[in-house]
């Protein structure tokens, strides 16, 4: 062993402990890199994610609302669903939904699994059912081959639909933003004012909801803790689940990764800017008026969070057959 | 020089002249590979391709109703437009678009640039203005950026998006169907039925009208040459541009590219199979009664015209900044 390869070695052994230590001071982690465990199953819940046919109109897929163009979501403050019904809550963000606790803004699915299949089947979003999105994708031969590759079936279940939909998912984080190479040691990532920013976001506060590698998305809070929040929106939070007054307001706390990407903000999408999001939070969970400056850095700080967004190409669908249920997208 | 070299020098200066020969004899050509002078350009004009705001909704792209998932169309009979308003005719495939004489059904945009602009501004589509879109995209400073090193200009215009989508648009061939393969020689490339369909579709006078590498695009044809078309779509073909009675139910040839993907068929978008779209065809435009054996066999053979289809990363979008006009979904 040369000399360079044995320093190579001890540092190999060093450098993870040294991080791990530096890291253990700060209330959020690194994102880290996907490690998908069925490529094949990805490669299928990948087009599923993109196929409108899962939809009664033939025109909205996972994608539409959930766009991996756009952050992961549809920048609207809440979304068109079928027939251009007006949604009832702001789209949340699918990237690194992985980490959360629960699926929706009031947690009502365990897991992303249980997520995908909430859409498909809700009248005001894709208005279809389970049933006749099997029946679809039963239809064309080269998904029925690609279900048997990964389920080793002959048809395709909503069971397996939901399943790769959320192994696919579970791909969508967004590592390497320039705050992560600021945790993993490279103190140059970061601006002073980025900096600054930083420890006023963590010192008066606002890591209490926003920690974990999401930075949010590890409990439910009250929006509206200190002050009340005053919207228009009828969503009821964790309450319409429990029907606990309790629960009232009460809203999974969102992720801020990619947050600069993913406005309008709070459940009901009534903040456009990063600016009017940080002074409301301050405000109204933590009960102190940050003055403009404070602002500007922890938003400048907020824009360091933008991580490594999904990479991948465009899936191609396999076409219809001639045994395909027709789309219905004019009732 | 070796002996093996020599004869493939050799090789290589008689196989194009073979290949020009057989070739001529033919009334398709193989679809050629895009060649980008500006790949700067179409990387722009891929973002703005699927870039919903560019709608008033901010829903909307042009990818919507010309899906490059889904062989550039949306597979519906005819659009969803702003507000969810369904669309007079049904969307044209993009694919190989660079290839038609001109836009549109009636060929009323002279080529992509011209037709890029349509949808944007058209009330029943993305229901936006130019000016509002130009608008969106000169408030983000990425997407001015990507303007000033393709344009040179430190502003966008209208004129330039259309420029870049239409740059986009034009790489979107699809080469390399297997019919294309046995166009060039490679006899394999087809099986005795698929073969048969060919000749049966050439022989029976298919390829007056569906010729050139495109198997389209080049003409206008009146929909029911020999028998009356009967549809309810009120599209009146060329004659809403000309007035003339006489280009009454003339409607751009479409392209047969792709065809296996592009269902439903015909500016209504009344035929879902290709066994029905052969049928009347081969009825109203040729005076034919074609035997469900020769459907079969021409069907077959239509299935060989799949290309390759658009292969590239989904883009990622620059976010819109506090100064971007807010999408308007719901009025």
């Amino acid at each position: 062993m040369k000399l360079n390869t044995i320093a190579a070695a001890v540092l190999s052994l060093v450098l993870p402990l040294a991080w791990t230590g530096s890291q253990a001071a700060e209330p959020i982690e690194p994102i880290k890199a996907a490690k998908p465990k069925n490529p094949a199953m990805v490669e299928l819940g990948k087009k599923l994610y993109f196929d409108p046919r899962l939809s009664m109109s033939g025109f909205i897929s996972c994608n539409s609302c959930h766009n991996l163009s756009m952050g992961g979501t549809d920048n609207l403050q809440t979304s068109i669903g079928h027939n251009w019904q007006q949604g009832p809550i702001n789209a949340p963000t699918v990237l690194n939904s992985t980490l959360n606790l629960a699926q929706f803004w009031d947690g009502r699915a365990k897991d992303l699994k249980a997520q995908a299949g909430g859409p498909i089947a809700n009248p005001g979003e894709m208005a279809f059912t389970h049933e006749l999105a099997v029946d679809v994708l039963n239809s064309i031969p080269a998904y029925r081959a690609e279900f048997k590759k990964v389920f080793g079936k002959d048809k395709a279940s909503i069971d397996m639909v939901t399943d790769a939909i959320a192994a696919f998912e579970d791909t969508l984080v967004t590592p390497d933003s320039r705050f992560d190479k600021w945790l993993k040691g490279d103190k140059k990532a970061l601006t002073k004012v980025e900096k600054e920013g930083y420890d006023l976001f963590k010192n008066s506060g606002c890591t209490a909801c926003h920690y974990g590698p999401a930075m949010g998305g590890q409990s439910f809070q009250k929006m509206g803790l200190v002050a009340e929040y005053d919207t228009k929106n009828k969503a009821a939070g964790v309450a319409g689940l429990t029907g606990k007054d309790a629960d009232r307001m009460k809203f999974k706390v969102p992720t801020l990764r990619n947050v600069e990407m993913t406005y309008p903000y709070f459940h009901d999408g009534a903040a456009w800017t990063l600016e009017e999001a940080v002074d409301v939070m301050g405000r109204l969970q933590l009960g102190r008026t940050y003055s403009k400056e404070e602002i500007a850095k922890i938003v400048a700080f907020l824009k360091t969070l933008t991580g490594k967004q999904p990479d991948f190409k465009l899936p191609i669908l396999p076409p219809s057959t001639n045994d395909t249920p027709k789309p219905k997208p004019f009732g």
